[in-house]
């Protein structure tokens, strides 16, 4: 998928600078100096009488003004260290070939990013990922980095913690109060949550995927049709991660695809996804009948040595189960799926992603790439939803999970798709019953098919869902869903969608933080706190315009009513006013339901807030 | 509300004409002539080789092309002789005061509206309201009317029907395959369902709010500060309900609305809902505690003989329910809960609209004004959903409910506002219990606070559940939410929105008609069929135009692949690729997941979609 650009403007750096209303900090978990972890403290109004509030921050060192920001040079190798002291070898570098970047004439072709990119690998026998560090006992850096991150940076349990994780609906899922580096790692081990981390991305903000943590939420990003510089293609990723997306998918396609990802690379602070198999299809000119084991092999090595943190591996689909799609609706809508059904079809083979199955886990497991294992059969419509394709499909991933378990890989499951809201949770139930509690990370999914245009939220329905039910990530779904290439206001509509689906997911599930930035916000609306209300939302930026629309005046942001209802008709004031004549009257508590007496005081007086 | 105005520039008229790619059609029930029942009927490409699709309506004859619109002569009165077959007697109008106008002077005075309108009421004793009739054994029109709606024209069971029906999970709910005018009204007779229909409301084309039948959605509208002339508020009127508004809420305050209303109820094909306590509160300058039975009395009269269809009547925030509300992190949220609770507290009394609560029935039953009990203690924030104020107030609806009934009136009931996923299913459980399955109407339920400027997503998803789980009627959100006033953009949003949560309901429910739809836009999309896609989905314009910004030629609408992915890497070009392949190849059907011999069919010929 390619981001359109609005403007014919081409830019020459990317968007900095804090989001509105916040500043970065940076917090370290005890006892390790060395691991800095970033947030986003929201200030707010002295009238609140509250600490600020500290929000999960996915958007790199893009927002800390005191960060140098040089794509040339890359971010800052915060992993570097830590994975010096596991000892991997610098290897040689696979060559790059003019394939690699779809055989692009040198006038066109992009500039390699000039970052400095030593290629690591493991060695047989050593241990390289998150999940063979796990399953030896040993907490990782990138272990104690998420815990800390999914406390928020708190490093005791809060109070109402306990209370607010029992209040929710969990499904099974073993939320903690509190997420210690050795929860991280005991997840990790039993192949519940992964934390895709490439050895070679050193520039990694480490994050984790498991229904054990907080909702994670993906968007997708491709290179446009003539790439104008390195800049336009790193702003996408910078976009998206700006808005909150935990990961990122490139799925470019065509010229310049090895250099534009070298530069994404070395400028992303979120782990990379991608589906090799569009690069390996380019290599052999767009046909699928002419891949080969070969081709794809080398791709997996080439993009693994850039540093990539997952691959998409379509190594479901297998020979048989391409007939079982003949009579759906909608086929095979899955590109990677369509694929390699048609490379079987025409060899009348299995698939050599299937049968190669081992050779690809020993491939990635060097670098640590984790699998984000393809649906290919998923349903492209609601007539097609949990047919037997997309379920034989999903059984055999659940056989693959364990082979790329036993070779010490870290695995997720990608899953559908479309969906109707009574046939989501047995997708679920089904994916952690076979693919043994291994992370889900879905496409929506959509509720629905009749309403091209409104997919982001179709699919939003969906996610927050299947995420309650327990999917770990969710991938984003733009407004251009089906119809054609989002621009940068689409993703950025289509990443605010899935953090808000992902957040409902959160709370439903009682996750014992998601409920905090709920309160701060209910608290400053029911206080009349505009710009509180505003910096704390997910998108301050588009709050703060749509009030500004219809009143625009200074003295309206601290007016004690808004334009909606006018101050007579103002429900908040109306109660705000009670809670005060109560307190004047009396200044005593009154919980009972029953009273008699007039002037008996019915509010507390307003209290600060918790 | 307020819908505010983008342009300076005010209509003199209304928008008109059909929505893009559909004739307006009238299908009559068998055996009843008189009876036209409008449709939306969406013709095909021919290559489809299928029969145009028929949508439901609820745009009324704004999109007929043979409809003559006169805002001044309103609506063709389509009820008028079936409720003059009645025998309802003609009765002397309440003579209209400046205080209905907000004493407006002469000069700002909105003329009123011309067209015809002679006020009837019921007699003691005579059958008055659908609830009556039904409970009496009798169908009206309206029944036979909302049965052929129902069923999309349809005057016999559909193939499939019962399949789909049983492939959706109702959780109790009973959706016949076929709709009858019996079942319709055995509906209504049990409280279940009803059709607001005020008898001073001949041009309203009936529609069925219930369990039972296609979830419903309302969308709120409101005078402009400044009124240029009556098209400018009727046309607020056609706009939501040409993107499918079921029923429109006039929440209109301040001066004028007694003309304003009067120019809506004559042109407006669907059920209007107001709140009648808002311009109680008007008459006597806005101060709450000024407020008397009397003029609310009088409020009912005025409104229910200008035709008003239903009522939002807050009974249920009783003196002893306030205290309740003390503690909550935002009050009380609803304007009319809070207007009432301070009334109820200055005086220390009982609610009026609670003791009054028989006479209010003697009133609605009289012009067959049904009640939507209000929810004056809905939750305002995640913190407070599911709260004892809540549901206090939701048991004395249900105790308020049998009351209406017993006086022969139609009733539904209004629910939440901000609700967590996880606490949205009880809240259904627990208003079937209480109110006797009397029809549930919810305001979304927001699924977090999170996100102001995105209300409607986060409402989107609350709503769909809630749909699913059995509320009838959606009221919708639009994004200005929590921020501004909504303007033209943000009704069709709120809309389009609402209209894809309902659906979404419809088809995990199993109702027997939804999937018809998904299935034909999946197929239009599956065959590249551009143009019936766009068509087919909720909102036309909006489709065809975000796939015109990146293929903006012709020749691309009917490309056999799109911008999204190009030809190589299209899913769905290569699976028909495939299924070509496969045909000419042998010609012969193969089903089974096992084949050996190379050339066997894998796919069926392309087959007349069903």
């Amino acid at each position: 998928m390619t981001i359109q650009s609005k403007s014919a403007a081409r830019p020459d750096s990317v968007t900095t600078g804090p989001i509105a209303g916040s500043r970065k900090i940076y917090t370290t978990p005890e006892g390790h100096p060395d691991i800095g972890v970033p947030f986003r403290e929201i200030a707010l109004d002295p009238s609140a009488r509250e600490e600020p509030y500290r929000a999960y921050d996915t958007s790199g060192p893009y927002t800390d003004p005191a960060a140098t920001i040089d794509l040339a040079a890359g971010l800052v190798p915060i992993r570097r260290d830590w994975i010096a002291r596991r000892g991997f070898a610098p290897v040689a570098p696979r060559e790059v070939r003019p394939e690699d970047n779809g055989n692009i004439g040198t006038d066109h072709l992009l500039t390699p990013c000039p970052a400095e990119h030593q290629v690591l690998a493991g060695r047989p026998g050593q241990p390289v990922t998150q999940y063979e560090f796990a399953r030896a006992g040993i907490i990782t850096e990138e272990m104690i980095y998420v815990a800390h991150r999914e406390n928020l940076g708190r490093r005791k349990l809060q109070p109402g913690a306990e209370a607010r994780r029992a209040d929710g609906e969990d499904f099974g899922a073993e939320i903690p109060a509190f997420i210690t580096p050795e929860f991280v790692r005991s997840e990790i081990a039993r192949g519940r949550a992964i934390i895709p981390a490439n050895i070679n991305h050193p520039e990694l903000e480490p994050v984790i995927i498991g229904r054990n943590f907080l909702v994670k939420i993906n968007a997708n990003i491709g290179n446009s049709a003539v790439t104008s510089g390195a800049a336009e293609e790193v702003e996408k990723l910078v976009w998206a991660i700006r808005w909150g997306g935990d990961t990122v998918m490139d799925l470019s396609t065509g010229r310049n695809i090895h250099n534009i990802r070298g530069w994404i690379m070395r400028n992303s602070p979120v782990p990379i996804g991608t589906v090799p198999i569009y690069q390996a299809l380019e290599k052999v000119d767009g046909e699928p009948d002419k891949l080969t084991w070969e081709v794809f092999r080398d791709t997996l090595i080439e993009q693994a040595e850039q540093g990539v943190d997952y691959f998409t591996i379509h190594a479901g689909v297998r020979l048989a189960y391409v007939p079982l799609t003949a009579t759906r609706t909608t086929g095979i809508v899955s590109r990677g799926g369509s694929i390699m059904a048609r490379w079987c079809l025409a060899h009348h083979k299995e698939s050599f992603l299937y049968e190669r199955f081992d050779e690809i886990c020993d491939i990635m497991r060097k670098y640590d790439v984790s699998f984000s294992l393809g649906d290919g059969l998923r349903p492209g419509s609601i007539a097609d939803a949990n047919d037997r394709a997309q379920f034989a499909e999903l059984e055999t991933l659940g056989e693959l999970t364990k082979i790329a378990w036993d070779k010490g890989c870290q695995v997720m499951i990608e899953g559908p798709g479309h969906v109707p809201m009574h046939k989501i949770k047995v997708n679920m139930e089904k994916q952690l019953a076979e693919c043994g509690e291994a992370p889900f990370y879905t496409l929506g999914p959509l509720t629905t098919d009749i309403a091209p245009g409104y997919d982001h939220i179709t699919s939003a329905i969906g996610a927050a869902m299947i995420g309650w039910f327990g999917t770990a990530m969710l991938c984003y779904v733009t407004p251009k869903e089906h119809l054609g290439l989002p621009d940068r206001d689409d993703v950025k509509t289509g990443v605010i969608t899935y953090r808000l689906a992902a957040h409902a997911a959160d709370l439903a599930k009682g996750h014992p933080s998601a409920r905090l930035r709920d309160d701060a916000v209910s608290r400053a609306r029911f206080e009349f706190r505009w710009q509180d209300q505003f910096n704390l939302s997910l998108d301050p930026d588009t709050a703060r315009k749509f009030h500004d629309e219809t009143l625009p005046k200074d003295a309206h942001k601290v007016a004690h009513f808004c334009s909606m209802c006018g101050p007579k008709f103002c429900s908040m004031k109306i109660t705000q006013d009670l809670r005060e004549d109560a307190a004047r009257m009396a200044g005593m508590e009154a919980k009972s339901a029953e009273f008699a007496e007039k002037g008996k005081a019915l509010y507390l007086p307003e209290t600060a807030a918790e």
